[in-house]
């Protein structure tokens, strides 16, 4: 570590560009699969990419250290470790053939502030960690927020028990395997009230930022979600010619009455101002008894609602149940709408949020919109635990969770030298100072 | 073979329901599979069930042959050996898992009639066969129609080469495993100008027999088709988080619009009077990229219309065109239609539909009614070769196609008394003197 030193209230050192280029290259070659790049919760290449950073971290003088869960982080000491600490970082892991910028890009982009901090000599009055943390993507196992639930010991026995889809063996057996302990998993997570704030840089994953021309988004607040993700419109399988259309109970017809009046339900919530996603993402008859030439008997489907506006989200709760009811009576078919799931919307800093978009981004010339993030992020975990959050979203193109996301490096160094000067404001000068002069 | 005898007018031998019941034992003996009866086209069941009934004609003392197809043909000669021939049948493949009566019945009823007719000694004044026609379900290979196409010899090279689903093997190969010989399928068919008339019992496959209360259907016509097996429907996939409504490009929004806007076409249709059936059996978004959190970029989906109006087939085959144009206009999305196929629908014999309904059926105290066949049958191929055609629906419950699949057996056995008049109409008396005393 350099001795520290002062610097001019709101600058804050650039952050380490070139660190940032060797780092995605490393995590590139980590991932690529030979059609994007796979890093599989608590799998090779997350374990691979965690110790990537942790021996990067250790070359900087960072102090390094793993929960037992196996989540990274990479502290700078401040001039006062005792204050709250401030925290950046995202995760590590990707979608099956996903893109190498979803999730790493925040954990890249806080290693390169620190790295410019370290390069430039400056020390921060309190701590500031970057977390890299593990199982984000819910596409692995089926419980959200692994990582930063495990960081706060939220984790029970049953998401230990849940199995990743590919491998078939137990979350506990995984991050046995990636180097956690399992075992301690009730106590010494992170206490929120020593957590002074947690910042999280993130690709868009949506279009909104490429089409408006927009470099950076700051985030008001992060969606909560309704979901039912197993929905079951059943009729009867009958011979498509010969039963006329009195007689029939057509799964599909169902199916579709159920999107398309759900679908007029949201247009009239936006006609209302009120703002909402609806999506079905999945629509599929069955696979063995469909044909051509039969009404089909059964369809699955999935409904994804999604509001920053928790009232909204039970509303929906409940027009989804009515509708359903009026679409059995109308169409003949009954509807089982199976488990309903959601999480629980998520709130941004007030003052963060305007510093970035009124003072620190205007103050480098940059572009930034403010946006809900309709995708989930470990932030909204960090935030429901009552801790200060902001997220910055980088534009990309091609949404994230495929292997044509692509996001422009100087968008991500403008947006990772936004994200310095947010955390040099959390964590040092802005009319508290905590960067003091050590000597 | 009995000595011949002369019957009265309007009067037939009863069917021999002792060996109707046996045969449909061994039937579902050769074809159940532990859910329900699977007898594959050109299979071991369908083998089976050709074998069961050519050593049931030949104790009977009709003459029995193959053609190079391994159709089967049982033959009561008739006192004029020359006289054009009058035929009835059905097929003895089934739908994998599917019951025991959806074509079998067919040729029961008309072995039953012809062993009625042996054993009261009665000969008719023309040939009378009983075909078994092999391969009439379309769940097996990708055409339509092989055994009453081979045996007119309509199919082509490529017809033969077409591979069977489950096996992978070429319809040439199953057939020359059956014993027949697909090298001899360009002659020696059947000639139409020499047959009579064909007249096929099946069991009515749909709800409306049962629901009106009615024993047998005499059916006034066979649907065409218009199929498009293989429309796609194409958005781009996205995260259902960070997408707003307006840069969605939504695949399974797109086919909702799609079904419903040609759903309200049928309806507008059938308001005119136009008589017409529209299904979607198949509705799926991709298995391996669809996810509830993911806006779906393919949908693939299936088109069949059926009418007895081959004019609305055209024209509905317009404005599914249309249709798909204006949704990909207002929705964003494009629609690949796919292959167009289709059948010709099929006019039954106005004389022989009327002596059913008219004089038959009331002379038996039987319930009948004229209606639609809205399913394809081997009926329709001897339609379209200018053969006098009729077909007679028996009542069943739970459709075909399915192991639920049920006909009460005192159904079938009034149904096959009254093909036996039929036969006994078409192949002797009627005003028509053909049956002759021969001794």
């Amino acid at each position: 570590m350099p001795s520290p030193s002062v610097l001019p209230d709101q600058e804050s050192p650039g952050p380490d560009l070139d660190l940032a280029r060797t780092l995605f290259v490393a995590l590139h070659q980590i991932g690529f699969d030979g059609r994007g790049i796979t890093r599989a919760s608590y799998g090779d290449g997350e374990n691979r990419a965690h110790l990537l950073f942790a021996e990067t971290a250790r070359q900087l003088g960072l102090e390094v250290r793993r929960d037992w869960a196996a989540n990274l982080y990479m502290t700078m000491p401040g001039q006062d470790r005792t204050a709250p600490v401030v925290m950046t970082g995202s995760h590590l892991d990707s979608v099956p053939v996903g893109g190498n910028f979803d999730g790493a890009a925040g954990v890249v982009a806080g290693l390169s502030v620190l790295a410019g901090w370290c390069r430039a000599g400056y020390r921060p009055a309190c701590d500031v960690t970057v977390m890299a943390i593990r199982a984000e993507e819910s596409a692995w196992f089926p419980v959200s927020y692994i990582g930063s639930k495990a960081a706060f010991c939220l984790l029970t026995p049953a998401d230990l028990a849940v199995v990743r889809r590919d491998t078939g063996r137990s979350l506990a057996d995984h991050m046995a395997q990636a180097g956690g302990d399992p075992s301690a998993h009730a106590a010494g997570g992170l206490d929120a009230g020593r957590i002074a704030c947690f910042i999280e840089l993130h690709i868009e994953q949506g279009p909104v930022l490429i089409q408006t021309g927009t470099v950076v988004g700051i985030v008001s607040g992060i969606c909560g979600s309704l979901r039912y993700r197993n929905v079951h419109v059943r009729g009867t399988y009958a011979h498509s010619g010969a039963t006329p259309r009195a007689f029939r109970r057509d799964a599909v017809m169902g199916a579709v009455a159920l999107t398309r009046r759900l679908h007029e339900r949201w247009l009239e919530h936006e006609s209302q101002g009120d703002e909402m996603t609806l999506t079905f993402g999945v629509f599929r008859t069955d696979p063995d008894q469909a044909d051509f030439s039969t009404i089909a008997g059964d369809v699955e489907l999935s409904i994804d609602v999604r509001s920053r506006d928790p009232q909204l989200l039970r509303q929906m709760g409940d027009e989804i149940e009515q509708v359903a009811r009026a679409v059995e009576a109308q169409e003949g078919v009954s509807i089982d709408l199976g488990p309903r799931t959601g999480s629980t919307p998520a709130r941004m800093d007030e003052g963060m949020c305007t510093a970035l978009l009124d003072t620190l981004a205007p103050a480098m010339g940059l572009s930034a919109t403010a946006m809900p993030s309709g995708a989930g992020h470990d932030t909204a975990l960090f935030a429901n635990q009552g801790i200060p959050t902001a997220m910055i979203f980088v534009r990309n193109a091609n949404g994230s969770h495929n292997p044509d996301e692509a996001m422009e490096f100087d968008d991500f160094a403008a947006a990772t030298a936004l994200l310095g000067r947010l955390l040099h404001r959390q964590a040092g000068l802005d009319g508290r100072p905590r960067c003091v002069p050590s000597h």
